[in-house]
């Protein structure tokens, strides 16, 4: 049976926060250097912590959730005293604007802090370390549910197209949208999932077929151009992509090019699904105008300038919910009009 | 005024064919190695000229026309005889498969030396070599023809995005899509060209840009996968591409991602426009169906190869005639509906 070789354990756990003498550190794989080097990152420095979110050493919405809340552990353990927190918080929060989670995580472990603050510095650390631990228990759990409630949409012999890397990666493990993929897969119902190579930083030609290859799941790595073609000639049964922020009415912020695919797959009749945990919800924004595009450096896109040219580099784009066939989270599959009764 | 920076004569052209004590010589430019360097390649060798065709150091459906065409002058002009001339067209015609402008020049080429055949091979080698040089002529004003029928299409003010490199690069000079562009630059209406970077060539960022930029047009890159986000802000008031084979009712095969881009060009209510030779029609076939789709290496996609990881790399897509506002020729602006007649 081909699903035997699917084994999502064969996929190292992103990131972890550990405990060792008494002294936190948070171990993170350096995705920066997939696919040529598999490197794990142990740093207890809350700033490196907060230049691996900004420079894509650690990407993905949930995974630099838990980034961000690991960094404030991390700073409160090295704190004397709780003074400057919210600031701390501040910062780390505002390494990436666009993916809701790290706010919403930040917030989170800044929420519990306050709580015990008059408890001294080593309960606040003890307590955010509990937190994190938590938080990393919930993530692959959530992973788990949305992959569960994703497989139930996926008919026997699909060829999936993703965009982007919301997989193992972008999580602590297993995956949003490859967590769909990873569950339909154990049931063999997946033929072939086709990777858009997702310019400029590369995260599908990178990481997505990095990921998928060691789990064992059949991939086609394309350009992102050639989405158009493969539909065109019946190759692509339902597309799963991530989410970086989901507004109240469905409207959903991912990587650049998603919202491309999205008019695609509608053209063509092809399903398209949204898996993402219900922390991508933002519940303050009614709709995707409201929503912060990251816009990023030019050399992303064009390494030697060239005089006279410019570059526009938006890291996100926002798909607007008509085009979203269903939104995959833990706490089920919701047609995104039904989504904000679930908030 | 600003339509007085716009200048093509500072974009060099692109192919020659010359002759030189009694010798005949192409002269092009090495397309892979721009934008870093700009380097003319001088050959009298006809093999080499089947190889730059085959590597894409020439490349462009007008271009490689011409190329084809001269590197039968060459084999021609460096024979003893005429014997193996079939065979030699033959080659240089199957360098490329989805450009008809390949075929159609090298069967003409041929024809003209059939005809001449009973007056020995240096009649045969100046007859060649006279046709060429009037091919070459034709390109440049059949590229300002389309140039100037496209141009009226344009608004003033307008944002025009193009995908791969239908510019002076592709043509002997002046382009084709891009064409269109400069004759509207220099009438002061085009405010800025987005440039898809096409990949996995990069044709858009390596020669577009390159050619944009030094003719003073305003250009701005972005990655294939931008052009819906931009298209959804109203940023694109038209789309203009080029054409490497046109079916008699209008569906049209170019660069890989094209496709998409008219579909995007439709949902947004963007005007989509291929601008191309007539020599970029087949008579000979009735829709897109027909076209072969040239199939090209995973190294161009994924240079490192990885285990498990499969690569779909096709280089053109065919965008159907529906999707297509207008046909731009040297003969006119048509509907898709429109071209048979004027065949």
């Amino acid at each position: 049976m081909e699903r035997a070789c699917v084994n999502v354990d064969n996929i190292p756990v992103t990131i972890e926060l550990i405990r060792r003498e008494g002294a936190q550190a948070l171990r993170y794989i350096d995705q920066r250097l997939l696919p040529a080097e598999l490197r794990i990152v142990e740093t207890g420095d809350w700033r490196q912590v907060v230049c691996a979110i900004e420079e894509l050493a650690v990407r993905g919405a949930p995974a630099i959730g838990l980034a961000g809340a690991s960094a404030l552990a991390l700073w409160v353990s090295g704190a004397q005293e709780l003074g400057g927190i919210e600031e701390a918080a501040d910062r780390i929060a505002s390494a990436r604007p666009t993916a809701v989670n790290l706010k919403w995580a930040v917030e989170r472990a800044l929420k519990v802090a306050v709580q015990h603050a008059g408890e001294g510095q080593a309960a606040v650390a003890d307590a955010l370390y509990k937190l994190v631990k938590e938080m990393e228990a919930d993530d692959e759990r959530t992973n788990r549910a949305i992959g569960s409630y994703g497989s139930a949409l996926i008919p026997a012999g699909s060829r999936i197209l993703t965009h982007c890397n919301a997989g193992s990666l972008a999580t602590r493990h297993y995956g949003t949208a490859l967590g769909v993929v990873y569950a339909a897969a154990q049931q063999g119902k997946v033929t072939r999932v086709y990777a858009d190579e997702t310019r400029p930083v590369g995260q599908g030609s990178r990481l997505t077929v990095w990921e998928l290859s060691r789990a064992g799941v059949p991939v086609t790595l394309i350009c992102d151009n050639m989405a158009a073609t493969l539909m065109a000639q019946g190759l692509v049964d339902a597309v799963v992509v991530g989410a970086d922020r989901i507004a109240r009415n469905g409207d959903t912020a991912n990587k650049i090019g998603t919202y491309g695919v999205a008019v695609l797959a509608r053209e063509h009749g092809v399903p398209f699904y949204v898996a993402a945990p219900m922390s991508s919800v933002d519940p303050l924004i009614g709709d995707g105008s409201a929503i912060v595009i990251e816009q990023r450096g030019a050399c992303e896109v064009l390494p030697v300038p060239l005089e006279g040219v410019d570059v526009y580099n938006p890291a996100f784009d926002v798909t607007p919910a008509r085009y979203i066939t269903k939104i995959v989270t833990e706490l089920g599959s919701f047609s995104p009009e039904e989504l904000a009764s679930r908030l």
